[in-house]
């Protein structure tokens, strides 16, 4: 009887501490960060997650320690590197929405940013994540700028997301594999397959 | 007798600041973030200084704020962006010193990540202020590396700079424009003369 009840508390706990993860809204940033590890162990790619900038008000200089402090909005975006000589850089969001997107969850300085990045030779798209269905996408810069020109919508369709974007898979290493599609989208094809780009 | 004793105080309390702000070391930051401002400003790079890296301990979760976190040493280098379609990264560190600039003073997986970054296709590079000297200096990681591997001095001498490095000159826009030297170093001229590199 005694076992049994343990595996059962065990598991409880388990399904716990997934839930209230997931709840934190930051299972993407886990998930990109693991991949990120993945490439740079691998010497795939350097990309790397900008830390939150922070405004520091107070702090105790004998010990270092910073006493008071408030967290700040980026000024650009949250990930950049390199990848087969070029410049990479992308936003990660993820919603809980299952319709759509919301452009508010996407500073208007961020997009302005990526558009530069594009225009000076750089790869630059966004991740998102729709939690409850699954599916995590990959889409450019040029597609979100193409869909804000010609809507008047506060939000993008997950059709537009069907129709434009590129579904990243899964796997274990990398958690996800978005140079895949980085790959495909700018490379035509694998780094194995086409090296000297 | 009052006018010029405030005059005399406001004096003291300009050089005072001027003095400590040195001191605290992060006169080149300064500069170098006011040459990043007028460079994104005028479309010519996008370069950023990434945000210190904090642990945060203690949060008051009612108003978003910080009121414990500690300094964490940085996982790669200070700078990084994009210029004439190249990734480019750097570290910048200034020193006291009027003779040598200690190899202690930039962590070892900083060098590797520039060493990285380089073998990837990117322009790696430091960028070091002799503070006293009034001279900044910028040595390639290529530079930085021979010398490792050739010496066992625990410091490079500023003999070496002045043999290898490539002095950065003070504008008032941009600040440093380090960038010059980046024109010559990698792109065999200015980006007027060679656009389509």
């Amino acid at each position: 009887m005694k076992y049994p009840n343990k595996i059962k508390k065990k598991k409880n706990i388990s399904q716990n501490s997934v839930f209230s993860f997931k709840n934190k809204g930051d299972t993407l940033e886990y998930d990109l960060n693991l991949s990120n590890h993945y490439y740079i162990q691998h010497d795939i790619a350097h990309i790397y997650k900008k830390p939150t900038p922070i405004k520091i008000v107070d702090i105790d200089q004998k010990n270092s320690l910073i006493t008071k402090a408030f967290f700040q909005t980026p000024s650009t975006t949250d990930y950049n590197g390199i990848y087969r000589n070029m410049y990479i850089d992308f936003e990660a969001k993820e919603t809980a929405s299952n319709t759509s997107f919301a452009l508010a969850n996407i500073h208007k300085h961020q997009i302005d940013h990526l558009i530069k990045i594009k225009e000076h030779g750089g790869i630059a798209f966004l991740i998102i994540q729709f939690n409850n269905l699954n599916k995590t996408y990959i889409l450019t810069i040029d597609d979100y700028v193409e869909f804000i020109n010609n809507n008047d919508r506060k939000s993008i369709p997950i059709k537009y997301f069907d129709a434009k974007a590129h579904l990243v898979s899964y796997n274990l290493h990398p958690r996800i594999d978005y140079l895949s599609i980085i790959d495909e989208l700018y490379f035509e094809g694998s780094k194995n397959e086409k090296e000297n780009t």
